[in-house]
């Protein structure tokens, strides 16, 4: 993974102070929802009536709201149509790169429940009215274009989808795949002993709010500077951006491994993707809560000058 | 359908000036999307690795962009994925009327295409970042109720979605079924003297503009005021919110048939709906375009004392 140049909007005809992450009051994914929102969004899942459904011969239970992906098994012999949504309001000034981290993000929540093929992505895009038309035409292109590379690269395609103009930019989509029982795994069937894998560092939005902050030279980067350089910034969000695009395709994000698998599955991926796993936690018995040992030790990831990210050794708690 | 009481927000404990139409900057769905964006999305769709799929032995297309409703042929025996998404932001005052409006406009592009059954719903949600916490919480809980109830009306469950925080209000979602080839009709098979059968009434935009310009007591509305009164206004807005707020799943909003089926057709949609169809048009041989005739005769709709629509006796043009 080459090292990509910092989006110079000039280089776009942009006007050089032009930046993606002022389309939003808001950074990332969303918000947090109030209680009240909630509780009636959890009304809508366990609707009596559909919590079962009797399906080719059988009771089958719905899934859905709780786990990011949906679950809905069909009328044809066995089959399951799993599905997601996610849309995201800039939180890199990168459009491209952008683009390829908001189509990463909605695959990711069909890659945690073990599926790598997605058969339909569509595609919501909100256009900020505050684009100027010169910014909109350059902008909305490379979005566009970012996420339409993480889909091929993901080996599905965008057929369709919905463009609106919206005060804050907005780009996400629905990926949608029809799969058989075997070919999907819930989220549920860790055992004490099993060791968490994670796949990807960390602190993506740490990295990104430290560089806003030495964008702006404001209060919190003289703070923080203190204690890092502008270099290390810089190199912390080119790692996050990068991170954050990344398809989690094989096999998840937070994973739940036996122990003796969970060692080859890291060499694996390393193999396979170039990238550092860490095995970071441990799981035991009792309630379904994770905590952090009184103890924890900091795995620093450290990134090569080819923009790999490598890490000292794990070792399990 | 009984006369729905105009959404009164003082008996929802809001400001009696609330109105939920003034949380977008624009009214109905989305925008106008520019010249530059419409190319870049088509270009999505005319992807060559994509155009055609080998699969289960055949080579298929896949059809999407460009029509509302995207039809991906899937690995397993003859199914197709149908899906479609949109979302809107508020175009009347009663927010449990929006949610209705909004998942019934949701499936009316699968019915568009021949299904009247969806095997999954999600919605999508922007709570709007003006409201008041009071307002939040009342009218957000009204919308998602009308959608649900909507969703429940046609058979169909939310089972996911995304809730974000945005200027706009907003209202959306994805409709989702799996289908055989013989559930599904491609709306590209009119021929030469089918006739075209309409099963709303147009002008539903005209009315809500009308209403609107009324409450303001604008110029538009001193304009207009000259050809009609107060009432009328009232009856219309209320009327379109009902039309808007129909599910489509009685075979499409302009559908094309035969013509000696055509009046079968209709006869049936009000025996079982209760609601009028019209036959409008005429397929003719040539280019693919539609033109208003030189003489187009006004088919008046008149709204009985039950809220339900009427007309004067169609005529085929």
């Amino acid at each position: 993974m080459a090292l990509r140049p910092k989006f110079d909007p000039e280089t776009h005809g942009l006007n050089k102070k032009f930046r993606l992450t002022k389309y939003t009051g808001l950074h990332g994914g969303g918000c947090k929802v109030p209680d009240v929102l909630v509780k009636l969004l959890h009304e809508l899942g366990s609707n009596q009536y559909h919590d079962e459904q009797y399906i080719g011969g059988m009771i089958m239970p719905r899934l859905g709201i709780g786990l990011d992906c949906c679950v809905i098994p069909l009328r044809f012999g066995g089959l399951s149509l799993l599905q997601t949504t996610d849309f995201f309001y800039p939180l890199i000034d990168d459009p491209y790169m952008m683009g390829k981290i908001a189509c990463a993000n909605v695959l990711s929540d069909l890659y945690a429940v073990g599926v790598t093929e997605c058969d339909n992505m569509l595609m919501l895009l909100g256009v900020s009215s505050k684009f100027t038309e010169k910014e909109r035409d350059t902008v909305i292109p490379l979005m566009i274009h970012g996420f339409k590379d993480s889909a091929e690269e993901a080996g599905t395609s965008i057929t369709g989808g919905q463009t609106v103009l919206n005060p804050w930019c907005l780009i996400g989509g629905v990926a949608t795949t029809v799969c058989q029982q075997n070919e999907f795994i819930m989220p549920d069937n860790a055992v004490p002993g099993d060791v968490l894998v994670l796949t990807k560092p960390l602190g993506t939005q740490v990295a990104c709010n430290a560089h806003q902050w030495l964008e702006q030279r404001n209060d919190k980067w003289n703070r923080i500077k203190l204690i890092v350089s502008e270099d290390e910034v810089e190199k912390a969000y080119h790692d996050a951006m990068f991170n954050m695009a990344r398809l989690n395709r094989t096999g998840g994000l937070l994973i739940c491994l036996p122990r003796e698998q969970a060692a080859k599955y890291c060499a694996e991926i390393k193999k396979v993707e170039g990238n550092q796993a860490w095995i970071i936690g441990i799981v035991e018995a009792g309630s379904r809560t994770a905590r952090i040992i009184d103890k924890p030790r900091v795995i620093e990831v450290q990134t090569l000058e080819d923009g790999t990210v490598q890490s000292v050794p794990p070792t399990t708690t």
